[in-house]
């Protein structure tokens, strides 16, 4: 059922780091994106694959974690991720990339989830370092980068109040908590 | 498994629009959507639903079809969609959407295919006609339409030859063609 899939696709940020992703099963996650819709058909996503430690710790460096939790700088050494995807724009392609990153992303993730697999988009990057770290032509421009590993922490769906708070937290017991607004207050009409 | 449920959710274009979508249906397409990923989980995705047919015809006449497809002017009578979904950004939440829709779409058309429906993400909206005809207050911004229904078309994929052309098109059977670049044309490194 893809609710339960969905249900269980959150995003992790904390990862089992000894667990290895083979590249072969990078590529059969790009492999699902690929076969998803893109505006127009154009098809400008690209996609740079990292699962071995030198080129994933450079990838690390460049990337910002979970801005509500103040004071946590990201996962420690033994908890980051073992694998990145990073998505980029072809602008010899196409100028526009719409949302064709986030059906993408999606398409990614949930095949993770279905592999026992987990991980978290990250759209706050720090693009110009990372395109000049990972040497990647200026035809590209990034516009997410996916991180997977075997999750390692618990991850819950609450509710948001009716202060209307939507920031995630992590309790005492290292439970991460994520509000998400009721169905009735989403739909308008 | 998900490969399979991707492969089949094609964006569809014609659908046995006598076969109606309730809107409880909608409803529970809608929460896979709220239950997915957010940037920064702010959440600022609305949407309005549509399943009876002078909602659907006014929102049809909004919608551009399938811009490879010249001389095609969009599904007939008796063949378009039976239910829309419209993606709004709620601007007082947030002023940039960044590809949360696309996320959004890709949980909500997986459930549709699902439930043995089809549908198409269109981008190609005439907005301010369909702001005014659907009465939608100035906070909101229009971010795709998902047109829903049983699809009654074939979809196949193909692989882009060596010219590169990613045009759909349809055969004399009414075959739907949807040319997709190869894995190892978009996977840089």
């Amino acid at each position: 059922m893809i609710r339960d899939l969905i249900l269980k696709n959150r995003s992790y940020r904390r990862f089992y780091q000894e667990v290895d992703i083979k590249l072969d099963t990078l590529r059969e996650l790009v492999d699902l994106a690929r076969l998803s819709a893109a505006a127009a058909n154009m098809q400008p996503l690209k996609y740079i694959l990292s699962c071995e430690p030198q080129k994933n710790s450079l990838i690390f460096s460049h990337l910002a974690w979970a801005r509500y939790l103040k004071g946590w700088p990201g996962p420690c050494e033994g908890e980051r991720p073992s694998a990145y995807i990073v998505i980029l724009g072809d602008t010899e392609i196409s100028r526009s990339f719409g949302c064709d990153h986030g059906i993408a992303a999606q398409s990614i993730l949930l095949g993770a989830t279905e592999k026992g697999l987990g991980g978290c988009m990250i759209a706050s990057i720090e693009k110009e370092g990372l395109l000049k770290t990972l040497e990647i032509p200026p035809r590209y421009e990034i516009l997410l980068v996916l991180a997977l590993g075997k999750p390692k922490e618990t991850v819950v769906i609450e509710t948001v109040g009716p202060s209307g708070d939507i920031k995630y937290w992590r309790d005492s017991k290292g439970v991460h908590h994520v509000p998400k607004r009721p169905l009735d207050d989403i739909i308008i009409s």
